[in-house]
């Protein structure tokens, strides 16, 4: 099949991108590099350094002769995309070109606003240019269980019947998420959704819980095809910055309560995912929703398995509890349904202590490389006055920065020399 | 109060602000006369010429001593609109700057980004212009009834209890429009209620039915000071529009089988629910929702009394249906609450055959005006090839209004003449 993988750069782009290349598929990535560059505006670097995406694919096709090609490019640019989807003619197109990050969303108005406009924009164009196009083309749009936020009731998949005064109907499950980030992605399925009723489009949308891990089969046969890996406050998904306050000797910081549950996955299972919902097309006229997790933890069980598996490897692993930068219920009930995909075939990778054991040879391997500057809360969802400094770009993160550094967490002194 | 209408210049615009105006508030108007705009582009000018609002605002302060501010600029220009509000700090916010029209929504690509665009960039320039230099002003948001769409259960008033498997919760009503243009409001009340709850916003959003009616107290004193009154495929909804049907002996043209049923006001209510909204403002972090109309019709309804209006009055009203240029429900449950705003005191204005007659007379003074040419449909829901044309500006409405043409109406010579 003809694959287009759009954020092809990103820490999911790049893996998957490399892993339907490798599976017998023509794969073409289109990035425009957004997220490198809010890294670097953020520092907020990933832990290991990425090649660009042209040295990554010829390093990738001198390594296993399998082709990616690649274009450079704005997704929230129309003439770009309709150009790339005109003369590319996608089978399927894996939609992963959004901002995405909850953090950055929530720093002031310019942030919010790139963010608002980019992704929104992305999807809208995604969809007219399939229109235009390639009409048969099947959108895999990457959502997030972060939608669905925290309701005090099952969590369906997508959609949910209700019954009301006697008569019934189904909707959309409904959706009110934590951050301006998730909102957007909110946005997305509304428009989504809007488009494949009126339009006949063929979408998936794979609500995914954060996923962990920095081993797949085809990064695994060289540093420099490694997804890139975050575990700063921006970028970094829970787990993985577990891993590194682990590897580096500074206490994983849980924020407040440490109660709140999500669903999990590893980077493998998200590439497995993808290839399901690939070759499993809905009809037009038709959006599939699946939610995309193998497992649920709390954040304190998340920290306990870390802690507990670093102290077995000889580390000295302590967790601490820090005021929640977050707005979001630090308890709560937590019960989404995931079969799904696991009805049409995923075989899940568990976190076993095994698992979280390899992650963290892997990331001690770089420890000399970690910037504990990046680590702790710099942004918080509680300053009702950033909104004071809605054009003032970045005095929020700068602010957040100096009260993460006030809460004075004990690092040890290798570690705040690199501060 | 000091009353700052985004949007003053529109049907509702205008109105309102005048309204407010003459009851004591200080009032702020802005427009940017984007409908005006769009109307010259789609050959969807008003029943009357209206002079621009510098111009209204003279003559109406010359006749009622009663002044209204103007500003023309863009509120989807965020150093305008923050500007604006840092200046005149408002206690309230009446936010009608929004595209319109849901036909004009569906033209294609161009007119379909240019509302999403402007819409959503209007409402969150609003969230962010109030967080940052007026946090207690009340945004009064005009939402519609349209986000609802037509489900087979009871539409309540914004929000609705679920049970599910035995546990329940709150969430806002399952949304689902029937044009991009509702959709991007569908996209305003996710936005707004994530802001609410993250940032201690106050916001009412009101979800309102079709408006119909041209005469308001203000507006009576002087043609100069009337609403702009559309009657077209584009801007007109439908009672206007079967008004003028009426009036130039157009048969009245009922989209399909007609038994679409929707909630109605007239516009003199309109005014009423915008003073009760802006006297009961909501608390910081609340949302504060009501569906503003007073009666509901189908379009069978609504055509059969202006017929019968018509024909006591000797014209000779036809009724003829035609094929639905859009794609809707035209058989369906609806049983939609709208209690909110009568427990806070609105009085309703029902369409009794003596308002429908009031009307039909104001328009029949300018029956010489109106433009047969703009009256059928042109705009087509299920022109899934019209997104061939997504670059081509405007080329699916020529389209479209060559299909309308087709359909053979039996005009009366003196009104083809015009087309």
């Amino acid at each position: 099949m003809r694959i287009l993988v759009l954020g092809g750069d990103g820490y999911l782009g790049w893996p998957t991108s490399m892993h339907f290349a490798c599976h017998g598929h023509e794969v073409l990535v289109v990035d425009n590099y957004l997220r490198r560059t809010i890294a670097q505006q953020t520092r907020s670097e990933a832990l290991i350094a990425n090649p660009n995406l042209h040295a990554r694919a010829e390093l990738f096709e001198a390594l296993t002769h399998c082709h990616i090609e690649v274009r450079i490019g704005d997704c929230a640019d129309f003439r770009f995309l309709e150009e790339v989807v005109s003369e590319f003619v996608p089978d399927a197109i894996i939609h992963y070109a959004e901002q995405p990050s909850a953090p950055y969303s929530m720093i002031g108005f310019p942030e919010a606003k790139l963010t608002l406009n980019n992704n929104l924009n992305a999807t809208f164009n995604v969809v007219w240019a399939v229109l235009t196009h390639a009409p048969d083309c099947h959108i895999v749009k990457l959502g997030t269980m972060g939608e669905y936020g925290t309701p005090n009731i099952d969590i369906e998949e997508g959609w949910i019947e209700i019954e009301h005064n006697g008569r019934a109907d189904k909707f959309l499950y409904p959706r009110q998420a934590g951050s301006l980030y998730h909102t957007t992605k909110v946005l997305d399925t509304d428009l989504l959704w809007f488009y494949v009723r009126t339009h006949g489009l063929r979408v998936t949308d794979l609500m995914q819980g954060p996923v962990y891990g920095i081993s797949t089969e085809e990064a695994d046969l060289d540093e420099r095809l490694m997804p890139n890996f975050h575990y700063d406050d921006i970028f970094g998904t829970v787990v993985n910055r577990f891993l590194v306050q682990a590897a580096a000797g500074i206490p994983l910081t849980v924020y407040g309560r440490g109660g709140q549950i999500r669903g999990y996955l590893n980077l493998k299972d998200t590439l497995q995912c993808l290839s399901i919902a690939v070759e499993n097309p809905p009809r037009h006229g038709e959006m599939r929703i699946l939610n995309q997790f193998t497992e649920q933890f709390s954040v304190n069980q998340l920290a306990e398995r870390v802690q507990r598996v670093g102290n077995g490897m000889g580390l000295r692993v302590q967790v601490r509890a820090i005021a929640n930068p977050r707005k979001e219920k630090e308890e709560h009930y937590y019960n989404p349904v995931h079969s799904g995909l696991l009805q049409l075939g995923l075989q899940p990778h568990y976190m076993t202590d095994q698992v979280v054991a390899g992650m963290l040879s892997e990331v001690i391997r770089y420890r000399d490389q970690i910037d504990a500057g990046k680590i702790l809360p710099r942004v918080s969802w509680n300053q009702s006055d950033g909104a004071a400094s809605a054009t003032a770009r970045h005095a929020p993160l700068a602010h957040a920065q100096n009260a993460a550094e006030t809460q004075q967490l004990d690092l040890p002194a290798s570690v705040s020399a690199l501060q």
